[in-house]
């Protein structure tokens, strides 16, 4: 959307900050300012002071390198989690969808990313020294690779089986297959030959 | 998405902030939020600071109703803009793509938004008094109602006219027809009747 209009700088600076989102171009965040300014001056105004708390009150658990307000996170304090499992994970979202399998009674390591050589995300940006130390940890018996099964999600666990496979503990995939509740004819066919290839005993 | 994990404090405040943009669920704050407190936490400090700013610097213009750092808006301040017409639009949005246009040099009147009785939205929250005060201006000869041609839009455009045509100033409506670079083929129907029943001399 071309400009013409003299635009005052407040509103300018708030649609270069809100492209700062992911997903949101020119125009949404044009929107967005308008909406907040002419509709929701309350919601702006908590917006701002949510984001700066969150800047300033939010670190990196020191276990586990997700998001927290203390130095150890209240998953990695509960004595009610499995010391002996490690969940490598990529994000915080997914962390929370492995939570929410209910599946998982282990602790986790959250990568808050994952290697993308293309972007220029080495195992340097990653941090990975801080995995290692933590693996390094003798009440962990197996490590999860949960990394995502992109290209990116597959180089990283890659690098660290490698990584991991020389300290002796047991390393693991999650299984790929069928997903629940799905017929095969919606099913992408490199799921399929995943799903033949890793077939169980009924 | 459900969540399972003991979550800090300020990182369900930011999501909870950021549902406040239009748009906006709870999946998708939740991926603003992580990309903000991962990625570029500078881009989240710049962002509060912008909605802060823009929330306390901004106002509306006094004459146009338009978002101005001052208390007349540079638009308006203009001596190269002709005060006998008077544009009126529902958004500074809709103000920005007709002045990206090049074909209007008047002044403007940003309703900040459109009567929609269904939502509650009546001629007391539209403030349109202020606009009335602004009509009055002996200088204006022409209004242009600008509002969209939605439903909302129309009623707002016939409200406005019963309103202005009591004081005897000029009142015009934007043409409605095929738009610019379009084919016949691919034109709505009811943008065709118009423009059937709007036909000019060739």
């Amino acid at each position: 959307m071309t400009t013409v209009l003299p635009e005052p700088a407040p509103l300018r600076s708030l649609i270069d900050a809100l492209k700062r989102l992911p997903g949101v171009g020119e125009r949404t965040a044009r929107r967005m300012a308008y909406h907040l300014l002419q509709h929701d001056l309350q919601g702006a105004e908590q917006l701002g002071m949510a984001l700066q708390q969150a800047v300033h009150e939010l670190q990196r658990c020191t276990r586990c390198n997700g998001l927290s307000e203390d130095d150890i996170c209240a998953l990695c304090a509960s004595p009610q989690r499995d010391s002996s499992l490690l969940c490598v994970v990529e994000t915080p979202a997914d962390q929370n969808m492995i939570e929410a399998s209910h599946g998982y009674q282990g602790l986790y390591y959250v990568l808050m990313g994952r290697l993308a050589p293309i972007e220029g995300v080495g195992p340097a940006a990653l941090q990975l020294e801080k995995l290692m130390a933590r693996a390094a940890d003798p009440e962990v018996k197996e490590v999860i690779l949960a990394t995502n099964f992109t290209s990116e999600g597959e180089t990283t666990a890659h690098h660290l089986s490698e990584l991991l496979g020389r300290r002796g503990v047991r390393l693991t995939r999650l299984a790929r297959g069928v997903p629940a509740g799905s017929e095969l004819e919606y099913v992408d066919a490199s799921t399929i030959a995943w799903a033949l290839h890793e077939r169980k005993n009924a």
